[in-house]
């Protein structure tokens, strides 16, 4: 199999079986997110996986009441930091030149320039910025679901502010971004398995110069 | 080979080799990018691939003299929407409708109620919502060259206004976000390959409730 099988395979499942998940499998695609690169390899975001039944039904309701929320084994809810700080990058620098064994200061002009684009820029952007790196680990989830052959829901359709209640994530600087249902489609009663994909055509997606 | 071997092979080369990418995995590479899922399934960006050598000694000294950027066959530029309008949605789902042979009217609720979620939201929002989405195909760029073994670069650090000008993305209603040179890396002459990637530890990075 290939990606560009999987990418084909795959689609924003409507209607999950129930049938759970196998932990190893939801571990793979764990996994895969967190190899994604990052900018500047900060990696600003968490992944939550929530398997509670009690606390699906409780994001639900705050979900537009999507069935697959509650039909899933593993709901992953992707979170990305609220902002950059210094401290925080120190932190991911520190670990990176521990792990490469690297003098302690061998980052240190690379992260004062990165900082001194960061720090003039607000609060806002932080966010935004932290989220788009998310949004490819993301993607690497949903392509190593595919390859698994597990359906997923790519879901952006639920009151972020509520979610972050529910998890608390304010406290922890992170805002919910990302939901990600895992599962196997009900073929039988999903109204867009049998549905065409459809894309941009390739000649309005690509300019060759 | 799978998605984790991929990965784990993969990383964001320094310098590359100057062999050329065959066209074949490019198309590839490419046609991975346009399956990616996105929000609405909207796919609100395009994909510049840049072969002229002296577009891209153009597009180097704004992107802080990045050796790859010349150094590469085929440079990816990305570029997203710099915002949403009813009338860029109704052509998208026009097409769709279109490609799925359904009745005209079949989505008219669901895109209103699209629209009622963006209208009030600022064009900069918008911008920055397109731009995330085109994240998802970046990353399914980057898994699909991994696949190919081919090596990239991806890249935030560039002068997007200045790239804008220099391919006229402003007058298409687009802004450029991510650069993607496509090639293989030097293996003697580049000082990350031989480096221990690193991520943040998994139990940091997952939470399970």
């Amino acid at each position: 199999m290939s990606l560009a099988e999987d990418l084909q395979w795959r689609y924003a499942t409507k209607k999950m079986n129930g049938k759970p998940v196998p932990q190893e499998k939801v571990d793979y695609i764990l996994e895969a997110a967190r190899m994604a690169p990052s900018s500047s390899g900060v990696q600003p975001y968490e992944i939550f996986v929530i398997t509670s039944q009690s606390l699906k039904e409780k994001i639900k309701p705050i979900a537009w009441g999507q069935e697959q929320i509650t039909d899933t084994s593993h709901l992953l809810v992707f979170a990305s930091w609220d902002g950059y700080s210094l401290e925080r990058i120190e932190k991911v620098f520190q670990k990176t030149l521990e792990e490469r064994k690297l003098p302690p200061d061998t980052m240190d002009a690379y992260k004062e320039r990165l900082w001194s684009n960061y720090e003039p820029l607000s609060q806002e952007w932080h966010a935004h910025h932290a989220a788009k790196q998310a949004y490819i680990a993301f993607g690497m989830a949903i392509a190593a679901a595919a390859e698994q052959r597990v359906d997923a829901t790519p879901m952006e359709g639920f009151i972020p502010d509520e979610l972050d209640k529910i998890l608390g994530l304010k406290e922890k600087g992170l805002k919910s971004i990302l939901l990600l249902p895992l599962g196997y489609r009900d073929e039988e009663n999903d109204w867009l398995v049998k549905m065409k994909k459809v894309r941009t055509p390739k000649k309005d997606f690509i300019t060759e110069l």
